[in-house]
């Protein structure tokens, strides 16, 4: 049931570590492709993909698993180029970090016998590019399946096996409820990293501890990937931050009012939602 | 130069860590004060303190160096305390991460020659008591001491050597201006972390990700320890706040409408305040 020629379409940190991670559970010939040249030399140098394609439609002729994991804001267009040049029975699947828009863009548009389920791995780093991919990236992580009514229940039982075979846990739910879900545990999080970062004055980097420094780790990310993500999901996003607003707001009633009883039941609220989270640094 | 008796007054992370990093700089005679009996108790048994001492007057009246690592509302009275207990020529000082305050109520209430500064050494955990106490916490970690026209110098260079054998370094402000920076690079960061954390619906825990729980990790902080220091420093705050608020304004009127040149040049903001800061997850 494992691939037997994979195209990875975007061979970064998450396309680059699928390969590593590939290569892992025998053998499969991986095709690559990507926009950027250097991207893809690195890739053939570590081993990631055993041939470079010109394009999608190139690589999608040799596939029977496609997986982009480009910017958000190419894959709807690459998967619908690659479903055109496909062989029926191909899996197409992708790793955005948002999926309606692209699920929405994609469902219903592709030819007979040619299909499609939306993925997000659970899994990234503020790195780029795969001289940081690393093969256990996706081990114990969360992989999110985005399948609609319109989806072959077949597709997304291959991408399931196809995951759990790279060691990561599956879970279905809606487009939808993806990208509300993800515009508050990821998107937000994002953005209120790179504002906390941004408002920082270069005079201050020397009183900066080990708190500011991981709440603003992921600051340090691809500017052009992420502004992709932010607007792809920002409705979800911006209800996200109002509902982060209305926590502020009661912060700021409370010290500005010196009502010790409440800032201290707010930070209690912190730390109880914090603590089942393991992990981070 | 360094201490003869050196009096910590709370023997939690960091006074525990003081204790443990002075061990290594040779003998001296270590006395305890807490008013938690276990926290004291573990403090003997780890061997961080010789002796425990019952309050901080009976301490005081031994030492030469005391060391205030309380609650950051309690240290002014205890230095108070202290000061009227001690012997002239005992050096008083604190870790206490808000200075104004202290300072303001400390300066001209000290006996004649018992001397005193603020300090604060950036350098902590979201963990609590001398359990993970660390004898290399201070180590390249920055001290700020906060002297004001009426501290005595003698006193200033003593205790800057005292953290210099621990391996800190050291630097002088006023404590306005500590308060008004860490308001910043500390308070405000730790306010977000607990804003985010406790807005996080207990059905998403599993959909958070290393972003998410990095930016998250100091909300699991001592919601008393907190309430304080975000009270006694809150103009302050209110301001870094209001700056943050601004900055969170310019994302969402970008958002709203779908402006990517402006989202891409706040992350790319965000980014390059970032990069110069070693260190996180």
């Amino acid at each position: 049931m494992k691939p037997r020629v994979l195209a990875i379409v975007g061979v970064g940190l998450i396309g680059g570590s699928v390969g590593l991670a590939v290569r892992r559970i025998g053998s499969v010939r991986i095709l690559g492709v990507d926009r950027d040249a250097d991207a893809l030399r690195l890739a053939r140098q570590r081993g990631i993909v055993d041939e470079a394609c010109a394009d999608v439609a190139a690589a999608a002729r040799l596939a029977d698993f496609i997986l982009f994991c480009s910017p958000v804001d190419t894959i709807a267009e690459q998967v619908l180029a690659a479903g055109t040049a496909c062989q029926p029975g191909t899996i197409l699947t992708d790793t955005g970090s948002t999926k309606e828009a692209i699920v929405r863009a994609v469902d219903g548009r592709l030819p007979a016998g040619v299909t499609f389920v939306g993925g997000h791995p659970l899994a990234g780093s503020e790195k780029q590019g795969s001289d940081f991919a690393d093969p256990e990236l996706f081990r114990n992580r969360l992989v999110v399946l985005t399948p609609t009514a319109a989806t072959d229940q077949m597709t997304v039982a291959r991408v399931q096996a196809f995951w759990e075979s790279l060691g990561a846990r599956v879970r279905c739910t809606s487009p939808q409820e993806h990208d509300r879900s993800l515009a508050l545990t990821s998107h937000l999080p994002h953005l209120l990293a790179s504002a906390l970062a941004g408002i920082l004055p270069a005079e201050l980097t020397d009183l900066t501890a080990t708190g500011f420094r991981d709440m603003t780790r992921i600051a340090d990310s691809d500017a052009a990937l992420w502004s992709a993500i932010l607007l792809a999901n920002r409705a979800p996003i911006l209800k996200a931050l109002a509902k982060f607003d209305g926590r502020l707001q009661e912060f700021r009633s409370a010290l500005a009012s010196g009502d010790r009883k409440t800032v201290h039941a707010l930070l209690t609220a912190g730390c109880e939602a914090r603590r089942p989270l393991q992990g981070g640094a």
